[in-house]
């Protein structure tokens, strides 16, 4: 759409004439980017696993990163295969597991041994600073990546994705950040440039809407916020990321289907747009 | 978003290069035009106009076309102050009436009555065609438009947007088309086409998507299917449409929530997008 009007403008600037063909600007015009779409497991905390399933369907996301809410850090294999057939007979892609809190050794190896029972090739996770290369480790003997996450500007160990990103940028380039746009903007720095600053360790995607660039700012519905979504596409585009989308929704906890459902149509048509 | 995309593919064609300031086309790009969204009433059918006032906060949308299953045609004054003050306390703006079908003089007189009662200048209807011109003398004494509803190829009337305008474009300028894209794709017409191609007599729209280009397509959840959004809206934006976008919404109608906001998500997104 603004392609054409951009170009009708260059038109009204005299600058056009200087096409040959003055259609073939509009006709080989990039189409936008379309970013696989998920959700972060977090946002169906109050469900269980067969109803998550059924919400995914209805909303017609396929990719979900997996919160131990629905799948506990210490399930037996037999527990983990069974929730693996839910999710395949569900056609839900189980991407990444996450995020999941390591405040110790045998939390940093729990969490690569249940990822390597899930069979993914990359955890979200929040290791404590002096756990981060003996995680490191464990990416490296399982190649599996690690995706760190920042929670804002109340975490006191990553409130920024800057704070992961200056702690990790000389580790192993299988560890990497997870930025969670809300928080990020809550923590008073715009995703769109964020995901351009850390973009060689950008592994996975947290996107939400917030009410403020404010540390009380509150979670809303994506497309009813502040952040600048065309903007954050677009930065998207630019850096050819190459992850997942995941809307993490935690709104109406209770009843969120109906938030969740405006958040993904308004991403889809941002990216359409 | 796409401006600059656009503009960065011109400047390897080597064409920006004429400008002085090449941020000028950049800077001074149009913004898109966000077209104010609605609901017609038909989407609530199965609620009642509580549940329908509820749903629509909770979508966030205030503009509503009213169909008498909410307001029957033939409600005395008194209900439809109660029914005013209920959507008035409800933040509701009742902006039309309809679709309302009339199949004689009576029916006819009886519409313009419930509109004036109502206090909208406008309704949505279809009044056979042998009883246009009787229509048209109503606007004339009421100063109330007629806003005239195509529905698609199975509609002996009215099939597609042309199939109004040939018989109203004499008529007074007050008696024009309420284009319901969905039908008007399902008759084999774009309906950004039909946009431009009735301009002059666009008063309202019911905004849908459908399956597919074909008489026996069905209707799914805004930006699920095969019309083009962008171009439509690109559409209006070239014709300074003036009314609304008002979805209807008819899958799922027993629990349209979800699909409903989806939509509304998808149409603000492609909006700014």
């Amino acid at each position: 759409m603004k392609n054409r009007r951009s170009f009708l403008q260059l038109s009204a600037l005299g600058i056009a004439g200087t096409l040959s063909n003055p259609s073939f600007a509009m006709q080989s015009a990039p189409k936008s980017v379309e970013f696989p779409l998920g959700f972060a497991g977090y946002s169906f905390a109050k469900f269980n696993i067969d109803q998550m399933i059924a919400m995914l369907q209805k909303l017609n996301v396929k990719n979900l990163s997996v919160k131990e809410i629905h799948l506990p850090l210490n399930s037996s294999v037999e527990a983990i295969e069974a929730a693996k057939k839910k999710f395949a007979d569900g056609g839900i892609n189980v991407y990444t597991l996450g995020v999941i809190y390591m405040r110790s050794k045998e939390a940093v190896d729990q969490a690569f041994d249940y990822a390597k029972k899930v069979g993914v090739n990359m955890i979200v996770g929040v290791p404590l600073p002096e756990l981060l290369e003996h995680a490191e480790q464990k990416v490296k003997e399982t190649n599996i990546r690690l995706a760190i996450h920042n929670h804002g500007p109340e975490d006191k160990l990553y409130p920024s994705p800057k704070d992961v990103y200056d702690r990790i940028k000389n580790f192993d380039a299988r560890v990497g950040l997870c930025i969670d746009i809300g928080h990020t903007l809550r923590a008073g720095v715009l995703p769109e440039k964020a995901v351009k600053d850390y973009k060689d360790r950008l592994f996975d995607l947290h996107i939400k809407d917030v009410t403020a660039m404010a540390k009380d700012a509150k979670v809303i519905e994506i497309g009813r916020g502040v952040i600048n979504y065309p903007a954050f596409f677009e930065s998207l585009g630019k850096i050819n990321y190459q992850g997942m989308c995941s809307i993490e929704y935690e709104k109406d906890m209770s009843d969120p289907l109906a938030g969740m459902a405006e958040s993904v149509g308004y991403v889809k048509g941002i990216m359409r747009g």
